[in-house]
């Protein structure tokens, strides 16, 4: 019974689930009407992309991914004490996030995300560029568009120069973490830089966007970015060792799928710039020949390994926490309505204990 | 000395050579100051593309397309009385017309394009897409940001939601002209609709958003839109004659390249629904399997022949004309400062008259 109590009287935003649920919620009948709006047959690949039909079409009880960035424009309309504009803002930044997803699956031959086989694999890779182009166009759109959510046209163009920002950031992130994978050195400041592009960006995006969206001023704005951003760097550190250490049944990826593509992340770049024996021995592996040991799942491992020999996980993890730190602190900077700070701050925590 | 006399009266908005020079001296250098804010190596795909470079990186004599939406962008302005804003739309229409381009040339498995490799055959696929991501980001970018041109921030985006708009028909329409490969019989209708979308949508947003970034309403902006428009569908009906009838040292494109792939243009589908006994025999070449005939030019030359004697090659140039008059009719609704109408109806005449 107490137990029970104490559940009811803790506030529903702590809870990641119910945040999560919550955003799916409110922003996925927008999101399936936005996508509903693509032409024929960029409508069905998208709808297949986010799992919510099968190759064939048919409606699949998938629900594509975790809404975190949906879930994030909420709180930050919240944050400004308006909240109308965060399922405009929510809806936008998924959008140009699977716009991604679309693209880099092509460009990376990744040919399973979430379980399933990738759009390109499933259609075309013709057909999965021309979805997340549409994708991308979209996400203006849906910014632009006279709504009765009550946000105005000067506030709706600032959410979509951020979002654009953003979205030019991603594409630089993904050029650069591509070029990457074809040179044998990469620095942490490098990795570092190119994940705050590839990633942190759009979710600094989602942290702003709805407080923008909601009239809060440029420097509340940026503050949520900040904390975006730390959370951003935090979450990609996070991602970076599931990609070598994670669980292929829990994160929905191949196994050594980041090994296996000579992935500069960021335990790798770690570990290479230790320099003591497992940090050489590795820097030899991976300088091979292309190809060279990249299908062997035991190269792989001693890979994995070494990378944890040479203090690449543990720096890694503890980039993660300092990330965190930052984020909180940043997060710190902002006066908001009781309630949405410990939203924000549950999310954040979400992000450096998942597994997937 | 009579001659030259009249040369020099002439006023130079009439001439469409000092129309076309006059937008790339206005607009080149902004063009080339957007794409060079891409990140390394998206700027250099870039350059190459617009043939700034060859392929080394080396500084080219080449200077891309023809520069026709940017003329067209600054005209718009003109014909609202503020050609400040011309420029700001005329790259950012440009930006996206480019954008199209590249993923076009790998999507359809183009290898040349203005008498040079294309990007994703000299870099890579993956570098041509990204590029063009680039590009299509960049083009709200250019819209959107502060600048000392006078734009009003309510201007910026009501010309983002345009090109917006814009952009995603354009996609549409590549999605539906790359389906109709796949068909063997597509209807008129069908063919100009298509038309409408990937080709008569950007050029409807070049002729209006000068207009719009000079604060012009938004009737003017529409009528504008809708000279494009029809210029836009009289442009795409030329281009399918010169994709069959064009000469190759002139169209910078591979002899018979539509006919190759099968595209259901305007000249096609006008042949294909005559129904005589040419038209039938044409069917029967156009639905025989995948390939078949296709690396034949004896093959290609009597397609071509049975398509201008099931009047398809007669139909699509009185169809060029027509558009072109509704095009001037859209002109007529409008009324702007003295010389302006001249400029976009010399502009419309070479449209239709262009051999490239």
């Amino acid at each position: 019974m107490t137990e029970k109590l104490s559940t009811i009287s803790r506030p529903p935003e702590l809870s990641v689930p119910a945040l999560l649920e919550r955003s799916r919620e409110l922003c996925m009948p927008s999101l399936r009407e936005a996508v509903g709006q693509l032409a024929s047959p960029m409508d069905a690949v998208a709808a297949y992309h986010f799992g919510w039909t099968d190759r064939q079409g048919k409606p699949s009880a998938g629900d594509g991914g975790k809404m975190l960035r949906p879930a994030l424009a909420l709180i930050s309309a919240q944050a400004a004490g308006a909240p109308a504009g965060g399922v405009r803002g929510g809806v936008a930044v998924e959008l140009v996030h699977n716009f991604s997803l679309l693209h880099d699956d092509f460009m990376d031959g990744d040919e399973t995300r979430r379980y399933r086989a990738t759009a390109w694999t499933v259609f075309s890779p013709t057909l999965a560029i021309l979805t997340g182009d549409a994708l991308l166009a979209l996400a203006s759109d849906v910014l632009l568009s006279n709504r009765s959510d009550g946000v105005s046209p000067s506030d709706r163009a600032r959410a979509v120069q951020r979002l654009t920002t953003a979205s030019r950031r991603l594409i630089d992130g993904q050029a650069r973490d591509l070029s990457f994978e074809h040179h044998s050195q990469i620095s942490v400041q490098q990795c570092l830089e190119m994940e705050a592009d590839k990633t942190a960006a759009l979710l600094a995006c989602a942290c702003a966007i709805g407080a923008v969206l909601a009239g809060a001023d440029d420097v509340t704005a940026d503050a949520l970015g900040r904390f975006g951003h730390h959370m951003g760097l935090a979450f990609q550190a996070v991602d970076d060792l599931l990609g070598i250490w994670g669980a292929p049944e829990s994160t929905g990826k191949p196994h050594w799928g980041d090994l296996r593509r000579r992935k500069k992340s960021l335990p790798v770049c770690a570990a290479l710039a230790d320099g003591g024996k497992a940090s050489r021995q590795l820097a030899g592996l991976i300088a091979a020949p292309g190809g060279h040991g990249d299908q062997d799942d035991q190269q792989l491992a001693k890979r994995a390994f070494l990378i944890e020999a040479a203090g690449g996980r543990t720096w890694t993890q503890h980039e993660a926490r300092r990330q965190h730190e930052e984020a909180l602190a940043a997060l710190n900077e902002v006066s908001m309505p009781e309630g949405v700070r410990e939203s924000f701050t549950a999310l954040a925590e979400f992000v450096i204990k998942r597994t997937r």
